[in-house]
This record gives structure tokens, C-alpha cells and sequence, in this order.
């Protein structure tokens, strides 16, 4: 085992990429979770998305959402965007910090962007031209970075392509995301040493899924291999809703709890985000896939 | 990342560990699981436990089953004990391999056999001596090796204590079994750092469960960190019926796909342990909480 780090910064991304598959939920009910999530002590939540209203239902309200935001000064708070325009409207919402996230793949790129990955990457300058522009930070978060549900493996070099040309861009941020929740140790071992020396001194964020139940086992691997950043949602939301106990992202208490017990400082409080998890779990109606949730704490020293 | 090995034994423990909380289940229904288990290519099972009946009612059945094993001449079967009277049993009914269990902690182990952790160590020799004398292996398990739900924290100095005492008693192998789910990646490296140069050339085995979702991620360090063997249960079997979605042991299905992607040989089947996964659902009459079992392979390059 290598030398992990003394501290991991955590992104909840449970307003986003917890929400987008679910019903929309009213933004009175956002707001509750949000400040339940704030409440954690997390220092950066990944608010909403700026995409099509019609593709992301339950991200309609972005705009209304943006506008409550200055209610929690002490998250940094930033949006998901797709195109210039998006980068757009999430700047004129007030967000401070926008993340443009490119497929690796071209099949996912056109399932989820109507143009394959190289044209969507293309877009990296712009965008992070448009948010310079404004004072606004930008992370790129190259999805599908392991596999892609069309396409399978995705060559590592794609992914390295996609991180030269935000670091030629001048991005604040690179992540590198498991999307469909297929990534293993060894091969997120494998990609961050790779992409790690390419982009220099940038921080390095990781995106797990725990679809296939390796999320935590990636998330650390991932640490150990000299990510700084990692993304969780409270109570492992992000399942789909169609399927029962289907993990989503991390659960935000289950990370928590494994790099606490691994000397890796963290911002997030475990009992505020098992009170958070419960409060998802309210909103959403229906029960989430966290196993601290379900199990507690261990009893400590 | 240090240097996983290119093979790691995996035992199943369904029949045991899997189905020992279960309501009992008719034998044939046990053999008809076997059999499916069996069909995966995994080398050795731990078939079931020579403990009190009334403690363990769904293991009621040990010597019935134990007959009928000579129909599964692939697999190498072992059944646990906690006594010498129990090994007697054990190697009676046809027994060519037995696991003393030995809990490290005061609490767990009064709890489990009615005597200090001490007391239950100080019967190794005996148990050793009673197998081998039958020529029959032992399998020392070092149970709450991280955590007991009694006394919290466990003493790493307790687990090298009865590692030394198996060493010294000949036993043919060791495992260190994180009996109640609270392990993380740190602590599983750093014990056995410890354990592993303490036991010099005996195999050394651990066990996980997935109550805090740590489970695989733990399983991967011990791996990294030197264990050659590891248990798993198909479809996570093990979780307190009482608790729906509560995991058990870590999935079979779910360790083999992450060991199969991180490079590393296992004998298990993916298929044949999602299909075997699906058996034992139908046996317990109620969901595994396997992620394998409800997110699939991914697809391969």
C-alpha cells in the first residue's frame, strides 16, 4: 500500500447527479436536502445542471435553485454544464464555478450530447474561455473514462487526450468519471497513473458509481494513487428508481466512514451525513442503498 | 499500489456462514444450492458448522449434509468448530478439513462458546493434535480480528497472540475474519502487516463482510497486502433475514469481477456464480443484496 493523503475534498453531488434520474422533486423539498447536505460541513456541492429542462426534468428549476444558493456562504457551489450555452446560463444564474463534463466514448458522447467525443472536447476552450471570462472556475470531468455503455473499454488514450486539452485550456480542475459504475482498483490504479504526471500540478477529482459494488474499493484505490478529490451523494443516491436497492454514487456516510477509519481527514461530519441520508431518503420516498444507513457506526476506541 | 498476486484461492462459505442465520432450509434444497455452487469451479467450500443445534438450527443438518459431499469430488469441503468435541464430530462424519474459530475479543468470544478469547486460544493445541492425528487439516479463524460489538476496538498484540499460538500448534492455515463488517482498507493492511510475517509460510486467509460497504474494498487491500485466500458467500448470502437489503459476506460474483479486472486468477466461473447466486435467492425465498446479481458484466473489450 502507498502513502495515501492526510485529507480528500469531497464534492457532494447528490443535488445533481443524486436527483437528475428521479422524479422532480419539489424545489421547496431541494432546498430542505441541501441544507441538510450543507449542514455536513462539506465544503463544495455540486448544485444542479444547466442541460435541456425536457432530457433532465428534475433539474428544471436550475435557475430558481441558483437563486437560493447565497443562503449557504460556506459551500462552494457549482453546476454541471453540456455546451457554451449552458456554461452561459449557469454563469448568468450566479454560479461561480461550472464543471463541463466530455465523454470519452463516442457512444455515450452522442447518447448524451448529439456529437461524438472529439467535437464535444473541441468545446473545451470555449467554454473555459466564457467562464475565465466571468471569473468562474472550470473543472472537466471526462465521463465514461473506464467504460461506456455503448461502446465497452474506452482507450485510455482518449482519456489522456481529453486531460491534455483541459490542461491546454487552462482548466482549473480534471475528473475522471466511472459513469456506469464499472471501474475496479487496479484499473483506476492503472488510468490515474497515467493521467496524473499529464496534467501537472491541476487537482485530480475521481466519480465512482457502486453499481457493481467496487465503488469504495475504487474511491480508495483512487486516493492511494493520488486523486485529491473525491465525489459522493448522501445515502448512495443516484440509483435508478426502477430498480430497488440499485447502488448510485458512493454513499457520501460509507466514504466518510472508510477514509475516517484510514486517517484521511475529511470535511464532512458522519452523523450530519447520516441525518442528510435520511432526509434524501424523505424526499425521494423510497428507500437509498448506503450500508451505513443501515448498519451505524462501528463502536470506536 | 503494491504487487497483487496472479491467483487468490477463494472459498465459498454460503453453506455455512451464508445460510447459518437463515431459517433452516431442507437438505435438499441445501444440495441443490451445492451443487450450484459447486458448478462454479471453486475449489474449496466450507460445507457447514459441528456446533449446538439449538444455538444453530439452520445447521442442525451437518452430519446428513456431510454424507453426502462424496458426490462433489472437485471441491475440497471443510466445516467449522469451536470446541474439540466439535472436531471429533466433524472428522467423524467424513471431515477432511476443519476451522477452529477463535474469537480475539473477551465479549464476542464468552458470547459465542462461554469463555474468554484466552481460554478458547489455549484449545488449539488439542484441536490441532485430535485432526492431524486423523490426518485432517486445521484451519485456524481469528474471529473480531478488527472489532468486537461488546468490547469495540480489538488489540491487534490479541490476533498476533493466537496467530502465534496456530503457528505453534502446527495448524495448516490462518485467516483473520472481520466477523461484523467494520473493516476499511488501512486497518486490513496494517494488521496484516503484522500477521503475515508472524505465520511465515502458512497460507494466510481473510473474511469479510459488507455491512458498512467496505467489504470489497478490504478484500482488495488484504489481497495487495499479502493474503493468498479469501472467503465470499454467492449473492452476499449472510445478511440478517430481520433487515432486508443488510449485507452479508462479500458476494462471490462481485469479488470474482473485481478480481478478474484487476488481473488476478480466481477459479470461480462470473456466470456460473451469477447463476448460482440466483439458487440461493429461490432457497432463502428473499433478495441477495449481490451487486453483480442486479447490474450484470460489464461489457468486455
Amino acid at each position: 500500500m502507498s502513502h495515501p493523503p492526510h485529507h480528500v475534498d469531497i464534492r457532494d453531488v447528490s443535488m445533481r447527479d443524486g436527483l437528475q434520474i428521479e422524479e422532480p422533486i419539489p424545489l421547496s423539498a431541494k432546498l430542505e436536502l441541501l441544507a441538510a447536505i450543507a449542514a455536513t460541513g462539506v465544503r463544495e456541492m455540486e448544485a444542479t445542471a444547466f442541460v435541456s429542462p425536457s432530457k433532465v426534468p428534475a433539474l428544471a428549476d436550475a435557475a430558481q435553485l441558483a437563486a437560493e444558493l447565497h443562503n449557504f456562504p460556506g459551500v462552494e457551489f457549482s453546476a454541471l454544464v453540456a455546451s457554451p450555452n449552458g456554461a452561459k446560463r449557469a454563469i448568468a444564474a450566479g454560479l461561480r464555478s461550472i464543471e463541463f463534463v466530455v465523454s470519452a466514448a463516442d457512444g455515450h458522447s452522442r447518447a448524451n450530447v448529439g456529437r461524438p467525443s472529439a467535437e464535444a472536447a473541441a468545446q473545451i476552450p470555449e467554454i473555459t474561455a466564457i467562464a475565465h471570462d466571468s471569473g468562474v472556475t472550470v473543472e472537466v470531468i471526462i465521463a465514461t473514462a473506464w467504460d461506456c455503455p455503448f461502446d465497452g473499454p474506452t482507450d485510455p488514450q482518449r482519456v489522456l487526450d481529453i486531460a491534455a486539452a483541459a490542461v491546454d485550456a487552462s482548466a482549473d480542475r480534471v475528473a475522471i468519471a466511472d459513469t456506469i459504475g464499472t471501474a475496479t482498483p487496479r484499473r483506476v490504479s492503472d488510468l490515474i497513473a497515467r493521467v496524473r504526471p499529464l496534467i501537472g500540478g491541476i487537482p485530480l477529482g475521481a466519480h465512482f458509481h457502486n453499481t457493481r459494488g467496487a465503488g469504495l474499493a475504487s474511491a480508495w484505490a483512487a486516493v492511494v494513487a493520488g486523486v485529491s478529490r473525491l465525489d459522493a451523494s448522501v445515502g448512495g443516491l443516484g440509483g435508478c428508481p426502477f430498480a430497488p436497492g440499485a447502488s448510485g454514487n458512493i454513499a457520501m456516510e460509507d466514504l466518510v466512514y472508510l477514509l475516517r477509519d484510514s486517517d484521511v481527514h475529511v470535511d464532512v461530519d458522519l452523523d450530519a451525513a447520516l441525518a442528510a441520508a435520511r432526509v434524501a431518503q424523505e424526499a425521494v420516498g423510497h428507500g437509498l442503498p448506503s450500508s451505513l444507513l443501515r448498519a451505524g457506526d462501528r463502536i470506536l476506541g
